[in-house]
């Protein structure tokens, strides 16, 4: 965006989401009950996103007439992808990078989330996602014993020892950190969810790569452990891993949990075939509860479709939807071509929103290609507003 | 409607605006404070309509895959054409008749709304706007005495005699008479704001052809008094007039003017010189200062244009905006195509959405027309959204 911004000479403007960062609407108490929390959603955000840009249309020189055009990556994709449907008149058209706005239900299959986080695995190193579909058999196995248990957390440099109920916790922040690195997967030296190498899941993998036939129980939580620690300790900095933590908190986690729990419900599941996860059905009525007890609410799964339009988005216009091969959010995200002005672009090797970073000497061609023709599209709709601009 | 729904074989769908009629959320309640009037908004009523169709389309058998036409007249054409735009995946297209979707802040002046209210009195007969514009200087001529109040109440037969204070919401109440005449003015006896003659204006203006120059104060007012009763009185059942109600209050008067002081903004003003009402500029304040103390609250000017548009909605499509060149509303209304698939028709002898009525013998040719052309368009985006269906 920057490299764009100054070809352009276009003003890049970073608004915080309501509810996010410092933009708390009832300060400390934003995030206290239900009541407070009513005024988090993403028609308010889109709705605060076009008053912002019409202020400041209004109130910075030379901008009066300057087409404005959303970008976002992940929800933030989304929210583009929303504001040039909702407001066309705010944004002349939107890049929606690594936008999952079919990951609703009854949209895509459950599953094809985390058969994309396995298949990264799969490609960056031999045996890498057996021998993680097998471990959690082995953390069943070792952790029968209180031993094992104790060696388990010894391995792993855990701060705080595992105690048989934190069991199904362990294996979710283990199953969450693979997921993390699929979606980090960047072909160089990044530090978006945690400082990491280049290909992580190719460095992870070399930890992973025994032969599943032979490999014991220990030996094969070892690697798992050494893996864990190439997205946790990068930097050798740190002296203990925590399980309650998967250093997504710092986006906003429970404001983002709000969300799910209320328009944004994502279904995802998992069968131990086709992914190297544990089996485990999306329980819309489990999730629910969850929600009520948390939040006091309930969620809408139909509405996302409803607001959004679903599949059903043909008749909008200006919208770029980008989408790596390896991000496991690709799952939900528009990836064939709807009509000459909503257009797909894969990025067969890349990881959550590459084409958003900075260019960089290890990039891949295809985000090459991709980021030139979403300039080019840029240009295509700033061209085209020029001409349709209204007199006054 | 009904004609048009039995040839295409269409289900007919009324459906109610919250904190109208009978769905009124808090019940007694609804209106009593800023805080329960609070979900009254177009938005969430766009919203009830898309959730609506919906369940609609899942429940009722046959209509699942069946597209679905937003048809309404005045704001409810207003709330069609906004339906389409912001859920083009709930309607595949809309007919917004009468539709003032541009009579808000700075997007049409604000005098053109009575100068078409005074075009239509000055063609149905001759002197008929000159007298109606001197009539309002006769009022404060012959008000100037307590006997002239007198004479005035009898001449009128008001149910309350006017006193001083009453005078500007006496001509409030005439001018709003000759509006709501201007948005009847039916050429077949109609009974929509009331029971009328065909060509209600022409009656009136049969009281009102005197010649300027030499009519008296008392002549004129006199003429006034029977052209108002043509609007009150057209049955003859009514013992007296009440200027405190102008027949518009069963349409649910102060839910539009909640709406107007919130999101609804619509300027309105009058010179004496383009139009036959005494000169009145808008004055915001004013208003925001008299919704602050019905309501408590103050209007959002800008909203509408920020959340509906404005001028700039070129991008969405299959929208019909139809409107009467007799109707003060279509000063608001898109006269002229905007695309291939937002398109205008005009029916000059038309008042406020004649084409959403019953075909009559006495209609003239040009509603006619813009009917046939109505259905042409509902049966194109019919066969569009068949040929777009998304499978399952």
């Amino acid at each position: 965006m920057w490299d764009v911004a100054e070809e352009l000479g276009a003003m890049l403007v970073f608004a915080e989401h309501r509810y996010y960062g410092e933009s708390l609407p009832f300060g400390q108490d934003s995030y206290s009950d239900a009541k407070h929390l009513n005024y988090l959603t993403s028609e308010q955000a889109l709705a605060d996103f076009s008053v912002l840009i019409r202020e400041l249309k209004r109130t910075v020189l030379g901008a009066q007439k300057s087409p404005v055009i959303a970008i976002g990556g992940s929800y933030g994709g989304m929210l583009s992808a929303w504001l040039r449907m909702k407001y066309p008149n705010v944004v002349v058209g939107a890049l929606a990078a690594s936008a999952p706005i079919w990951q609703f239900p009854d949209m895509v299959p459950c599953g094809d989330f985390y058969k994309i986080v396995t298949q990264d695995f799969a490609r960056s190193g031999l045996n890498c996602d057996v021998n993680i579909r097998r471990s959690w058999k082995a953390i069943d196995n070792i952790t029968a014993t209180d031993d094992g248990l104790q060696w388990l957390s010894g391995e792993f440099s855990l701060c705080s020892p595992l105690k048989k109920t934190d069991l199904d916790g362990f294996k979710a922040w283990l199953q969450e950190t693979w997921v993390n690195l699929a979606m980090v997967d960047y072909p160089y030296e990044a530090n978006f969810l945690q400082p990491l190498p280049r290909w992580p899941i190719q460095v992870v993998c070399k930890h992973l790569g025994f032969d599943p036939s032979v490999v014991s129980d220990y030996q094969l939580l070892g690697g798992i452990s050494e893996a864990a620690r190439v997205y946790y300790n990068y930097t050798g900095n740190c002296p203990c891993l925590n399980t309650s933590s998967t250093a997504t908190g710092n986006l906003g986690f429970i404001g983002w949990y709000y969300q799910a729990c209320t328009e944004m419900v994502m279904p995802l599941c998992t069968d131990g075939v086709q992914d190297m996860f544990e089996p485990q059905d999306w329980n819309f009525q489990a999730f629910s509860d969850e929600c009520h007890s948390l939040f006091g609410v309930r969620p809408r799964p139909d509405w996302a479709d409803t607001v959004y339009g679903g599949l059903d988005i043909a008749s909008h216009s200006n919208i770029i939807f980008s989408n790596g091969g390896l991000d496991p959010w690709s799952s939900g995200g528009v990836t064939r071509n709807i009509s000459d002005s909503l257009v797909a672009i894969v990025i067969p090797d890349g990881a959550h929103h590459l084409d958003l970073r900075y260019n960089n000497e290890y990039d891949p061609h295809t985000v090459l290609s991709a980021r030139v023709l979403e300039v080019k599209y840029f240009k295509l709709w700033i061209t085209q507003a020029r001409k349709l601009q209204i007199p006054g």
